[in-house]
């Protein structure tokens, strides 16, 4: 792209290599940020850089925090007794937006996976088992419903119930204003077999 | 967002005020970015801030350049005599990237737009006209086919043509492999009134 200039080429480069970022949209947010006023611009660099020095894994759960321990680790209002599982820091944010889980979680970074060569060791599942040894009641697991997910899921079920815990799946069924007609089969069968009584 | 480091809220919060960048894709970068190597980090930080401190206008035609003159007006490969009026520089990307004009262009940073309250003074119409004392023999305006671009380039022709100079615009008609079928009746109706002898 030899008609822009080195520095708006070099950035469009830098932004294309972001996940969900294409040529066009790069070239997009690049002209975005030439405009901005300078000290935004500053600010957006700095947030990066911030972030990427000052974030960890928090020491029980395993979420991105910038301190010993993440937020909702070092509550006292959370019920410790109830561990759910997730597989990525952004599914733990989706569950806290409903308000309606009072527990803490356990973040694996990822999910068992053969065909991309993760193991059980390649996520955080030994960090798991160390924290069953406190008083806990429930491991709820809420790992993807695809193969990964499940797999991981019957895993961690293996490892968990010898320890005399209870261990529970999420549910799997039709999403809440579901058109029937619109469900894929798979969905409609886990909907039928995972069925309650009214 | 209390769940996440303050860190990594103040990047998402910084990385969702971007352009086409919604929530849940604020949420997805900044978590690529924390997962990044440090001097990845670094690297798309400083590209951000020296593109902002180095980019500015070119002295002809008022595209983005961090020299006097962007390439294109540097260059004594193409013919200064044609010059190209786009919205953007967006829009003389997507012309340069067809490899078939040989001329100059002009980039107005903005159409007129009097519901946006974008007149003829807030666009870098003061340079184009400026431009016109030289050796001009055609300015092809290709501002968007909408009504802010319609609008412009009728504007650019009145002032233009008293100079003896020719002007043009770039055509509207159905786009290559376009099946008439799915093309709106505004693009058909162009398309036929800008027909073309075989």
């Amino acid at each position: 792209m030899e008609f822009y200039s080195t520095q708006i080429s070099n950035l469009i480069e830098q932004l294309s290599k972001l996940p969900g970022i294409g040529a066009k949209s790069a070239q997009r947010l690049a002209f975005h940020i030439v405009n901005l006023p300078e000290e935004q611009v500053k600010s957006l660099a700095g947030a990066m850089v911030n972030a990427k020095a000052k974030v960890r894994y928090c020491k029980e759960c395993c979420t991105y925090t910038d301190n010993e321990l993440c937020p909702i680790c070092a509550s006292g209002q959370r019920d410790h007794k109830y561990i759910m599982v997730v597989e990525n820091p952004r599914d733990l944010a989706a569950y806290e937006k409903t308000g309606k889980y009072e527990g803490v979680y356990h973040v694996l970074h990822g999910a068992i996976s053969p065909m991309a060569g993760t193991g059980p060791d390649d996520i955080r599942l030994r960090e798991l088992m160390a924290r069953l040894g406190k008083d806990v009641d429930e491991v709820i697991v809420a790992t993807n419903k695809n193969l990964e997910g499940d797999t991981t899921a019957a895993y961690i079920s293996k490892l968990v119930k010898p320890l005399g815990i209870k261990v529970s799946r999420i549910a799997s069924g039709v999403p809440a204003g579901g058109d029937l007609e619109y469900i894929d089969e798979v969905t409609l069968y886990r909907a039928l077999e995972g069925r309650t009584d009214m």
